[in-house]
């Protein structure tokens, strides 16, 4: 993913829903910037944007991330609604590997604790995807890993449906 | 992946040479908990095994971890030859999407700060991989996402190599 080319492969957005801790957010930060993918806070947040646990998990990446603060979660839909959401729940029933992502997509997260609103849920079921795990022995997996296994999941499809399976295309290089 | 037959899907073995930041190793055992994954140390590590930080990132997922550790590379390679290693490397010319991982490999990651000995990666060319990023504003992605990426990875080829892609495999319900 060195070249324009295939970056264009990561056209997705990233949306927090009151996210809490710090460094979570500050990993996700890092994964966005390595991506090119834009990142949406919804507040309230559960720390200030200028914490340091923030910024030293983000690093010097920070200027480098397209960052947006909207004030609700109704806000950002209203403002994005043109673009389709993809929420994330631990309790979903289909798994992301075989939920068909679309560049555009927003990739909607919950918080740490909360997950996403029931309210948020409900209304989606036909877009609300998890990545399987052994729930017997983990609820969910940390936050930022879920962000970057679900985005490096939905930019490989797109990859690998534009350009097959070829070396340029799938990050080779 | 609740069902017996899927979880199957997830015999890799996760490597962390001389891990330091106790958050990271803690945050990779909850991965490695919630995909029943058999999880290396390699000393000398950043932190102690009891370090309160470790403990709350995998916070009471530890009695599900089977853990691991070794005194040296050398003597974990020695004990686990027959297995295939691969190594990652931010550096690498091969991407994860390109690979082809197969049931029974161990995933070989190096530390925060210095990545894998050029040694161990010199020796094995043909099993350096990477997760393809835009290395001109990023160095690297946080190791316990790295971890995450590459361990969903490696499990989702083998479910769908196995079961094609029907629901059943690929992690639903």
């Amino acid at each position: 993913m060195t070249s324009p080319r295939t970056l264009e492969g990561s056209s997705f957005e990233v949306v927090l829903h009151q996210p809490e801790i710090p460094q979570n957010t500050g990993n996700i930060a890092r994964t966005c910037a390595a991506t090119q993918t834009p990142l949406h806070l919804i507040e309230p947040l559960g720390f200030r944007l200028s914490d340091r646990y923030l910024k030293r998990a983000g690093l010097d990446y920070w200027p480098s991330v397209v960052l947006r603060v909207h004030r609700d979660l109704e806000s950002f839909l209203r403002q994005w609604a043109p673009r389709r959401c993809i929420f994330f729940s631990a309790r979903a029933e289909t798994s992301i590997f075989s939920f068909r992502f679309e560049a555009g997509d927003c990739l909607v997260f919950g918080s740490e604790t909360a997950g996403l609103p029931h309210s948020v849920l409900d209304g989606a079921h036909d877009r609300v995807v998890k990545i399987p795990i052994d729930r017997t022995r983990v609820r969910s997996l940390n936050l930022a890993t879920t962000v970057g296994v679900a985005l490096f999941e939905a930019m490989r499809q797109v990859m690998a449906r534009r350009c097959g399976v070829s070396a340029a295309c799938t990050g080779d290089g």
